[in-house]
């Protein structure tokens, strides 16, 4: 396989290759659910396309991310399963590493901002997790991980930085493809690149003539830019409600990976963003975060146009709080008369 | 089969059979969607069974009405097709006519009451069907549509007390046991008992031993009245968000179909169905309309008691407009801390 987009190395030198997600999937068989594929007649008219939306946020723990937290749980030393493993995640990783402990019998660490929202904090606690709360103003999450992981003997699992993570949200293609066929074209949402470089990998091998796209909020616009540049480029606490993408940057394993396999990258605005939550709330009748619907947006609002094609989107999570839900309401009287326009 | 419940007629003097809902089945198989099933792991250990949604928020039109409305406009003759069908409905049955409408080439008509929430006016109106707008203060629908159907030589199609309807609307109770298997209990959701009829039927012949649980709110539980006194009891405009509940009462058709088949009616209280609405929510991640989930409320608050057992629910419908979605959130606050509740 060669890239279209790039010259860096040759995929055998990457510390993630397809061998990695199929091994994955055998791992993950009985333990995660094979989400469903939904399509719907309105949005094949509107894109004149056939479009299949993978739904993660049907899997465990609400999101993709328990593909990658258990694959990498499973793969632990027995004296690295006996100490525990620490992770930092405000969100769907920290849920996901505290299940896949929890199934594996490992003992699993936390740590959370304290003005996270107290549902998540509680989801975590209850899947069984220890949970360190810090303050954001005066410690660095990476520094107090990296503390306490020495003082306590604790393997730290990154939130997407690591191939057994990556290998693991590759599944999510893996399975997509093998349910609905070749595609022209793959959606995936992009933070720090786990779930996009997993998929673009599973895609690539599975569907060769798929193009697969990285979406990003404009406002969190890091992967893009590194990804024209070549160089990584940076973003600091970005201002935008889909929060799974607020991550600093693309990883060391990610970003290359990225560069290799990724056909393009694009951004939408948050206006697009609310759009979609609301019409995949109405039309499909389902519950996604606003993370989860990047890679919808960007098909839904006309960012990537391309018709006659089989389309697959990932949606990548739907753990929404209704307190959260109340703030998205502000604007939903304005949007909601231009939905009906074509 | 004979009831276990009432001394009425044997089941051959019915207007609907099983063999009449296995021929809507067939009518509706390149039509109709076959919904999805969904399961979680929270639900089944919360109530220590195996419960099984049937999601008819993912049939097209957004309720189970589809079924019943295609079935129905199908078995017209060439002329009542030709000179066109008319309905009074401000929510899902219009909608549903409307569509069937579309696919059969017939034209339809819908007398709706003017202060109907405008997204459902122009939904109706979206898929092809006449609407005509009338005051609730100073008319009857009933009478309003007699006239018009007079006039216009219209075949009016009620929205649940036909056999072609209830026939229609049993179908979903026949995919989820042929899907799933036998049940020990079968949850669905009563308003005119069009759905509830048509599914006992179904449920009563794929799994003899199932016992079949209508479920109204405790507002509008006239039904409930009429199945214990064994008498038509009517109500007038109940005050239930459940909208699809607001019916006057059973029909001619569907109340001894109802008291020959159902085993048990309940009732439930506003504050279950809004725990569950978003109980559904957040944890199935799936959106439902206030009367989807009555039937999952008396399992899930507990008005139904069952362990060890095989359940189906039936989500009956995910029409929900965001302008009515906020007039929820008012309670929300308050529910949400007792939601972790046991």
């Amino acid at each position: 396989m060669t890239s279209k987009t790039s010259a860096t190395p040759e995929s055998k030198s990457f510390p993630v290759i397809y061998a990695d997600i199929e091994a994955a999937h055998q791992r993950l068989a009985d333990v995660a659910h094979k989400t469903p594929v939904l399509t719907s007649r309105t949005v094949n008219d509107r894109t004149n396309s056939q479009v299949f939306f993978k739904c993660e946020n049907f899997q465990r723990t609400g999101s993709f991310k328990f593909r990658g937290a258990y694959n990498a749980l499973a793969q632990l030393s027995e004296e690295q399963k006996q100490q525990g493993i620490l992770t930092y995640s405000s969100g769907n990783h920290g849920q996901a590493i505290a299940l896949a402990g929890k199934l594996l019998g490992i003992p699993t660490t936390v740590v959370m901002p304290q003005d996270a929202p107290e549902v998540k904090i509680e989801a975590t606690r209850d899947y069984g997790a220890e949970i360190i709360l810090y303050d954001r103003a005066t410690t660095t999450r990476e520094e107090l991980a990296q503390n306490l992981a020495n003082q306590r003997q604790l393997t730290i699992i990154p939130p997407y930085d690591h191939p057994h993570i990556i290998a693991g949200q590759g599944t999510t293609a893996k399975e997509l493809i093998e349910e609905v066929g070749q595609l022209n074209m793959l959606l995936v949402c992009c933070g720090g690149g786990g779930l996009l470089s997993g998929c673009a990998i599973a895609a690539k091998t599975l569907s060769p003539n798929c193009r697969v796209i990285g979406v990003e909020p404009s406002q969190a616009d890091d992967a893009t830019r590194s990804f024209y540049s070549k160089v990584l480029q940076t973003i600091d606490n970005p201002n935008t409600i889909a929060d799974g993408a607020r991550t600093p940057s693309l990883g060391k394993v990610t970003f290359p990976l990225v560069l290799h396999y990724v056909n393009d990258m694009v951004t939408v605005s948050e206006e697009a963003i609310l759009h979609t939550l609301f019409y995949l709330w109405e039309r499909l009748k389902i519950v996604v975060e606003p993370t989860g619907v990047l890679a919808a947006a960007a098909l839904l609002e006309g960012v990537v146009t391309i018709a006659h094609s089989r389309i697959g989107v990932i949606i990548s999570g739907g753990n929404v709080d209704l307190k959260q839900m109340k703030q998205f309401f502000y604007p939903i009287d304005l949007l909601h008369k231009s939905w009906n326009a074509p």
